[in-house]
């Protein structure tokens, strides 16, 4: 009721359909991030301390459908360990990854219907320890794929590789 | 009028309100970003053939808070060339670069409230150029934001710099 309330009082800045049409637009253009690596620089090349590309996308992969998922149905993936945030061992080519990348994007386009409209505004408990609004938390998943993404294009840079146009989503 | 009833039906994923302070959370990590460079390096370092990350956030300037007066008033930045992309050109220090930063923070705040809120869903040509929805335009500058800030956190990796923490917006 109060959800309802807040819902009809609050300014647009953004419908929950345009926000799904944005996060797939992104989704497509680090789809194609991940395509410009050559197979074992995605999974072996890093800069300093950090992570392989294929890690960072392996824990994009791990929120974003399983976070959607959660926001549905209230069953979140178990945090016991069991959850391998390494890429090689989910996916031994970049061929493979590109396929759970396009599984993931049809669950997050399943998922979404599930959530009725006033649920956005509501508070969630993320794999059972981020606690926020649901919008925040979808946004969170969306800038958290930005920057990481970001990051595999000054790998690419590094490799000499001409990063995707950002601002293509199509 | 269709603007006001496009805005009661359709379901609300974020307010303008929240917009800003999602927005302004990221600047200040952003800040914090710039905060960490040495001085020289912020106007020198760079890898491969990318820019500075003191000429990646000139960028930012130039499109945050004059890309909202523009969509505030109809007044947008000259497009002939006088507009200068060179961080370098318009401050001299970090020091420098930070109270512009600053000062773009107020600009922001103070041009948002002029924007009336049944607007967000209209169409502009920002900066006479790039036609999109006003909140479409909005998003960009953040998600823009939010791509270069990473760029710069594996310049402060290569450099041996821990970057300031991504989910820390405060």
């Amino acid at each position: 009721m109060t959800t309802a309330i807040a819902n009809t009082a609050s300014p647009l800045f953004l419908s929950t359909h345009h926000l799904l049409d944005h996060w797939q637009g992104h989704r497509k253009l680090t789809r194609r991030v991940i395509e410009a690596f050559p197979d074992d620089q995605f999974f072996d090349y890093r800069v300093g301390e950090m992570r392989s590309f294929a890690d960072m996308m392996k824990e994009i992969l791990d929120l974003s459908a399983p976070g959607l998922k959660g926001i549905a149905t209230g069953e979140w993936p178990a945090s016991d360990g069991s959850w391998n945030h390494e890429a090689k061992k989910v996916a031994g080519s970049k061929k493979e990854f590109l396929e759970l990348w396009d599984r993931a994007t049809e669950e997050i386009n399943a998922y979404w219907l599930l959530i009725s409209e006033d649920r956005f505004q509501e508070t969630v408990l993320a794999f059972g320890q981020y606690e926020g609004k649901i919008y925040d938390t979808i946004l969170y998943f969306i800038d958290n794929e930005i920057h990481h993404r970001a990051q595999g294009t000054v790998y690419l840079r590094a490799l000499g590789i001409e990063p995707p146009a950002f601002w293509n989503r199509d």
